[in-house]
């Protein structure tokens, strides 16, 4: 059984610890909690709660340590500082950093003989190795990514921090008629505004002014300006009656041609839709465990992406089982 | 520059060519074939044309040879033989016989010391790479595969074989409302006959009798009795000149459900649409032999499938511009 480490329970902690329960050949070692132990109520019969001060007594009893920390401040200091400790996965997602982020985490687990993979999960993770294997078929060709429908965090808060809003939630949609452009072929360059749409949910404060609050949220640069938004204002109770869950997806589309004159036109898509992000997320994370244990029990050390990582250590199942029933 | 041998040129063989001529890396090194070298016109300006007789003589000149005999009798002698002398790639397909196939080359390979990839392609190969993805992260999950519309060349020859018939194609057609259904994430138990379609152009000999060659269509075992089939008869011009071109495509979904009841469904989907099958197929076997070459720079031999494949090895970029593009 390999044995898996959580450190951190929120939402991605949660989804981790419950695709560790559905998986044959893994059993939960622990969850690290900067939190009192005691307070920390998880859903795994028997499991340990355990502070992240006495996380190095348990370097032989954990395979894999699954680092939920956020991209902005926790995983640029956790993966390389737990990488000297154990081999490690992270969901590390910003795009921009991911060299420097790469380069750190890979001298540590090289110099300590551990195996880390940062950056896992579906986008950056499985819509980025799609985005690889449709470039490399089609060399000749374009990319196109759409998100959604679901919910963006990042886009939720932005709405919460303006003054007068109680609460919210912001839906990243797909424009249908922009993605059926994209499946006919005819490779269309496509502005932000014309690929998604966004929709927000909106609690105010007793007294706010709600034209304010929406004119604020629609011009905010980055976050809203470039794209057409709605607002609705809702109250709590319907808030957390209708958009408690966390559903998102997207679509990886590449479009291109081959022939001596590039006469043929190829569509390739792959598409996510999910009732629950974390879950989701968190059953990619898994999956890689399962490769990063394999891989490390070949020798292999420092720092790997998605792309590092041959298909066949994803599974459960023998390479012999795999090519007779799944190829 | 990675030296392209292409043996046999048939559809899939043009179909590598114009792959490898649009590859910012690769040359095409010869053309090997078991017909008269002066009788093949082949369309890269300057390539030499070979007889298969001459082969051994090309052994330092060719990087990875792409074996494109049929799955029937050319490949289970092919591959093996020619594992010998060259790094190899093939698109065997008949399901049962991989387990066989596999282990005559890595056996011949090994010895050797030269590495062969075996069933590459889209079906067995990128579809069978999405299967494997998506089963390893939803354990709990149905697996659906339907393929096109497009040509299917066994279902095409099996009507020429019919008395009567002097020539003919076979679509093979998924049934929409049943991707739909599976789309839902609604779990269906599908019959072959709920998932796909056949339509047969018919091109009649003189004098032949319709309604029995329509029958012995409709009733043929294996073939057709297990679909709905439509029939229509055209001449052989209208054959030719709205039937020639060999597009294909299909879909692979996983649907599956997490959370600690199963309470989240989720459903990942894999498609292609293809005008030219023999030309995509040629793409993704020359992506492949890219990642051959690699691997077998490192020291590797023996076979692998897609499944040992490290997505990385596909692309000519380098692993610092894929991470910090694409991922």
């Amino acid at each position: 059984m390999i044995r898996i480490g959580i450190l951190g329970y929120g939402n991605i902690g949660r989804g981790i610890e419950a695709a560790v329960a559905a998986a044959p050949d893994m059993e939960l070692a622990a969850i690290f909690t900067r939190r009192d132990p005691a307070s920390v109520a998880v859903k795994t019969p028997g499991a340990p709660v355990v502070n992240v001060a006495d996380l190095e007594a348990w370097t032989d009893k954990v395979d894999v340590m699954m680092l939920c920390g956020g991209s902005a401040t926790d995983l640029p200091e956790q993966t390389p500082a737990y990488a000297k400790l154990f081999n490690v996965i992270d969901s590390f997602d910003t795009h921009a950093k991911i060299p420097e982020h790469f380069a750190n985490v890979d001298k540590a687990a090289k110099e300590s003989g551990h195996l880390g993979m940062i950056s896992g999960g579906w986008d950056p993770g499985m819509f980025s190795l799609n985005r690889l294997y449709a470039n490399a078929i089609l060399p000749n060709g374009s990319d196109y990514t759409f998100w959604g429908k679901g919910i963006s965090q990042g886009h939720s808060d932005a709405v919460r921090r303006i003054e007068g809003v109680a609460d919210a939630k912001q839906y990243t949609i797909p424009v249908e008629s922009a993605l059926e452009q994209v499946r006919s072929g005819s490779n269309p360059e496509l502005t932000t505004r014309q690929k998604h749409t966004r929709e927000c949910f909106v609690v105010l404060k007793d007294g706010a002014d709600a034209a304010a609050v929406e004119k604020a949220i629609k011009e905010m640069p980055n976050y809203f300006d470039e794209y057409d938004t709605t607002v609705h204002f809702i109250s709590q109770e319907e808030l957390n009656e209708k958009h408690s869950a966390m559903p998102h997806g997207g679509f990886v589309l590449r479009t291109g041609s081959t022939g001596w004159d590039n006469e043929n036109k190829h569509v390739i898509e792959y598409s996510l839709k999910l009732d629950s992000n974390p879950e989701f997320t968190g059953s990619v994370l898994v999956a890689y465990a399962r490769a990063i244990c394999k891989m490390a029990a070949e020798g292999q050390t420092g720092c790997v992406t998605v792309f590092d990582v041959a298909p066949k250590y994803l599974s459960p199942e023998s390479n012999e089982y795999l090519r007779a029933h799944m190829l």
